[in-house]
């Protein structure tokens, strides 16, 4: 299928005043953002999002998640609405395009549709889903996936769900209505920054995400025995950083060697009671698994607890495994892969297909619908960092490159 | 030489009674002492071990670092003393015996002296030194040794040392004058809890201490990069983990496979940034070598360090040793080793000869005269801990040894 584009075209300076205009709200003093969700700055951010989304012709709802659902309406009214969208909260410190580039981008696509007084077909939903950096419940909620338990949403400062969600509009108590299906969303399309080096590295303008990865993750416990670092003959220890240093290399080496896209790693670990001169007694460690496959993974934590049983015997500790995460791998819409491919072509974008490793909300909606991801390169792979960059030129790419997919999905739809 | 030894006793139930109230100066739910060295604790500990002093018929006198000096005349007044000692603060949650011991059996056999009107050739003293469990500034001063920047002293909770030693009548200003010599102690004979499980694993009431070990401490830290844990392939991360990791083992095996009483420790080490979704970028950790041997520790940090070059080369991390500290070995006097030895033959107790691998007053002591140890076993080998535990039976062995062994000494000295 080759596509003829229509003329329509993202209007960079509109798209770059936007993404500068929302990182001054909980702006860091090297050029990064502090936004966590629900707080103040997000709060503000929202407002200002949502007074786009209206001076974009979009009618604007919160969902009870809080979820921020700004839809331009399309010529037909009874059928499924085509949609993009991410976040606009924030890790602790972050950078200005993670999860911002993809709800401006959004926004952009409905302000070059009003002024060209264009309408689809579909209605076009633009997304912002809730606290993305931390719970996810936003993208989880709509997939009617979102744990039911409060307490697992409790913030570090305490504050429960509840009071987070009547902040923005939503309402925990209402927390199913925000579950939608395959009659209201056709699919959905995901514009982000790629947060790795890949497009980087292979010089080239676009990514096209062939899905997200599936991801584990554990909590190891090893028990081993404190003594005093002086008096304690090496042959009797049971030292905990030991045990744990095997395994932190047992878990590098399966990464590394198995045949297969898998990112292996130890990226927390605490040591008690942590004295120069006392045996470690203690050690919790992470371990973050991540890969298309599904299969894999199971093969690599079988193989990892296998190895943890052989160590714990040779060094004399205890080791627990604790589950905290389990999230599916999500692939991307073959068709609709081959649509950005022919968008990157005729816009003569360089392109090339990765996975996406980090976690997105295009990979909870598309347990239920179509899903798509756009990338544009960040410098140096940097991201969740006051140094993420990707410059003007290539948010614009990737703005006109979901526009014209928009475009060409409205009609193949 | 065969001693016959004189009728002298210590008495088991007073320095029992000692024990037990000394313990309760800062006493913890489960037996164990909170006392912390300059603390309300510490202080009223020393009011009470110098009103025992006195009335053991001691002349009692405050150094300049707040070394409790104790002394028992003798006959003889231009002659060097014969002393013994230890500490009387413990680490945060310690236990009643490691230091007590050795300062309320000194008072013991002060007691015994005064009682039976029996006075020495020697002036006889017994000193309570400051701040052993951590800046060890009371021994070191003794020894010339304390190094002179205050800062090295400051508390964690920010005191400064003149603060602290105002508070137990020592002055900072005056350090200097608490250096002594061979001219004033002819020899130091301390007896401490061994603090290790050597002497129960070998069914041994006494321990004759061959040395004190050397230290060397160092600091290490390992410079990575911080990336996405989900985005940044295994072949292009710097993982300052999976560096120490390697180098914690390097360290074990070398500790377990040397040839030789080493005992090598990493027993801190912290992550950086510690997030589980993120690639280590710093690690910091200690390495603490111990043996009796300096050519042995020298050859052993040169192995590490040769060996944490080819990690750095390996995993793309800078690598840097930083020096922390270095106590070169002590050894004791073999003709007093002999004596302690001839005085258990004399008890019937039995006895090995053993290293002690943790630090002590009598290492710094022992720098200037001559020097021995006398231990007595710890349950399990538990030492810093509220479990910390020798019986009654057995403190009473070690001053027995020790009130034997003074008398000893008067004669060879």
């Amino acid at each position: 299928m080759m596509l003829t584009l229509p003329k329509l075209k993202v209007n960079r300076d509109r798209l770059d005043l936007s993404i500068t205009e929302l990182a001054e709200i909980g702006k860091l003093a090297n050029g990064g953002v502090c936004r966590l969700a629900f707080s103040d700055a997000d709060i503000k951010a929202r407002e200002l999002v949502k007074i786009w989304m209206k001076e974009a012709g979009m009618t604007v709802r919160t969902d009870a998640v809080g979820n921020i659902i700004g839809t331009y309406a399309g010529k037909e009214e009874r059928i499924a609405a085509l949609a993009t969208g991410s976040h606009i909260d924030t890790v602790p410190i972050g950078g200005r395009y993670d999860g911002c580039l993809g709800v401006l981008a959004g926004i952009e696509v409905a302000r070059v549709l009003q002024e060209s007084q264009t309408r689809l077909r579909h209605p076009f939903e633009v997304i912002v889903f809730s606290d993305e950096e931390n719970s996810v419940i936003g993208c989880k909620a709509i997939a009617g996936n979102a744990p039911k338990d409060p307490e697992r949403y409790r913030r570090k400062d305490s504050t429960d769900i509840q009071t987070c969600l009547q902040r923005v509009g939503g309402d925990w108590d209402k927390l199913d209505t925000a579950q939608r299906d395959r009659s209201e969303i056709a699919a959905f399309v995901e514009l982000h920054v790629e947060q790795g080096g890949v497009l980087e590295a292979k010089n080239k303008q676009i990514g096209i995400v062939t899905g997200i990865v599936g991801q584990y993750r554990y909590m190891v416990q090893i028990v081993g025995r404190p003594n005093h670092a002086g008096t304690t003959p090496m042959n009797v220890r049971k030292d905990a950083l030991v045990a744990a240093s095997q395994l932190v290399l047992v878990i590098n080496r399966l990464g590394v060697e198995t045949i297969g896209d898998q990112v292996a790693t130890v990226g927390h670990l605490t040591v008690s009671p942590n004295g120069t001169n006392v045996v470690p007694a203690l050690v919790n460690l992470s371990i973050d698994l991540r890969d298309l496959s599904e299969e894999n993974l199971q093969y690599l934590i079988t193989e990892i607890e296998k190895e943890a049983m052989a160590i714990a015997e040779n060094t004399g500790t205890e080791i627990t495994f604790d589950q905290k995460l389990h999230v599916l791998p999500t692939l991307a819409k073959p068709e609709l892969m081959a649509t950005i491919a022919d968008v990157c072509k005729k816009l003569d974008l360089s392109y090339d297909y990765l996975p996406s490793r980090a976690g997105h909300d295009a990979q909870e909606v598309g347990r239920f619908t179509d899903m798509a991801m756009i990338f544009v390169p960040s410098r140096d792979g940097i991201s969740h960092s006051e140094e993420e960059y990707t410059s003007s030129e290539q948010c614009a790419q990737g703005a006109e490159v979901l526009l014209q997919t928009i475009l060409a999905m409205d009609k193949s739809y």
